[in-house]
């Protein structure tokens, strides 16, 4: 029988922290030096062939989005697919960033896909329930798990999930949905449930709420970094064990050095290292 | 320069009418006798090749929901690809039923690669309109086309859609958002917008309102069928030219016949035929 999602992910980030490190591969940020005359396909590959060990040596998650691996059509997916098993023979728990959201039969399709490559997958909730029951089936197995859209870290987020509805606005009854769902599916006992939200890290004022609203949901924050959310606006994500919060910085690590850098192996490592680090100082939680 | 997408549609309405063929592959619906022996992503390939200049002797558009394909991994991908390749050079306009819908850049990277395959997309509207955005531009140049999901047709729809905000639902407030979107993007003139809206049939009483609330925008309705939606049900989507709407029905006609039939090509062409007719006849529209 293989270990629960939710025990799998409190020891992760006992040992490690709760730092996720985004891949989302753009052709002009690789290291130039790096099988340049490669097609750009195997170029990325390169990459994280070379990366993924340094960073599994200090972080226990990594989110890659496959929308930056797609978009290089089959053989995109091919690379996310193989990035996803090196990723995971490295030890590595892989979030797929794949935000799939489609009715029932079609959901079915999505899940039992994608739940083939990555631990974790997120989900768009706009559908509702239907189109996310194959992912939470497959999260009552104990070994996968879900993050759904709750309120996310772009501008235009306001449009829509920040409307009033009867009892708060709409990301909040999405959270209420979510926690719903985690309750659902949650193991006996009082931990986690293997279903969560990504809460942005730029709607700060509300992570707190999102907090209350979803007691038993680990909450997966993007947007630290390049897109304005500071890694210590994360800290009220966390309980108090340092637990149940999960924090996602893309470019900010591994896109921290110029491409005709040689030792770009070391500024990852020391970008990846200072993000930890940052999280251990303000959100009560790491190695 | 290419032909503007809505000047396309309304000519191949006027000449074929408004029905649209999903595309949804599943291997156990496919003819037991074709290719038998190959994989199933081969034999998907396979049926799509003998039926395709079928359907495009009666229809004008194929609605290829890209989850069952994806579903067979990266060589699924592939088959997707060549399914949108050689619909469209049958003459048939695709609407890639991919259901993206993610942040600004990611959404940059969605929209490139799949307009590289399909005429049209549909996208989610959780994220707002920088998550449209990059599809929407596309859209600006005039040969691309777009469908927001807006009122879905599955049970758990009400969910979410269906909350009151002000002004109305969710749902409504999407639809106001479309109409914004399709305004922006309009060519001269006063047609229909590249900018459409995903309106399930099975809503019924709501695609009135949904006309009203978007009246430069094409509505895509799907769920007529083995959805539980009649075709008379969508007559309320079109204008009083018989414009304004396509109707999607995906395993009442790809799926009509038993896999050891051996006139399956004759029974799709009979169950899309009807499925023409009904169109005609309820719609004020057709060939």
């Amino acid at each position: 029988m293989q270990e629960c999602f939710t025990s799998r992910l409190s020891q992760a980030i006992r040992n490690q922290g709760a730092a996720v490190v985004g891949l989302d591969p753009r052709i002009g940020a690789l290291p130039a030096g790096l099988a340049p005359a490669a097609e750009p396909v195997e170029r990325i590959l390169a990459f994280y062939s070379e990366i993924l060990p340094v960073i599994a040596r200090h972080a226990a998650l990594v989110k890659p989005n496959i929308a930056f691996f797609e978009r290089f059509g089959p053989a995109g997916y091919e690379v996310y697919v193989e990035t996803c098993r090196q990723a995971r023979s490295a030890g590595l728990i892989v979030i797929g960033d794949v935000k799939r959201g489609d009715i029932g039969s079609t959901a079915e399709a999505y899940a039992e896909e994608h739940f083939r490559h990555a631990d974790a997958l997120t989900v768009h909730p706009y559908l509702g329930s239907d189109s996310v029951k194959p992912f939470l089936e497959r999260c009552a197995d104990g070994d996968r798990g879900v993050f759904v859209l709750v309120r996310t870290s772009n501008p235009s987020a306001v449009e829509f999930q920040d409307l009033p509805v009867p009892g708060g606005t709409l990301s909040q009854a999405v959270a209420r949905a979510v926690a719903g769902w985690a309750q659902d599916v949650a193991p006996a006992g009082d931990g986690y449930s293997p279903v969560g939200a990504v809460v942005g890290a730029t709607g700060t004022t509300h992570l707190q709420s999102f907090r209350e609203l979803m007691p038993r949901s680990w909450l997966l924050i993007p947007g630290v970094g390049a897109q304005g959310g500071r890694v210590q606006d994360s800290a009220r994500a966390f309980d108090a064990t340092g637990l149940g919060a999960l924090v996602s910085q893309s470019r900010g690590v591994m896109q921290c050095f110029a491409p005709d850098e040689e030792d770009w192996h070391g500024k990852i490592e020391a970008a990846l290292l200072n993000f930890i680090q940052e999280l251990s100082i303000h959100c009560r939680q790491g190695p």
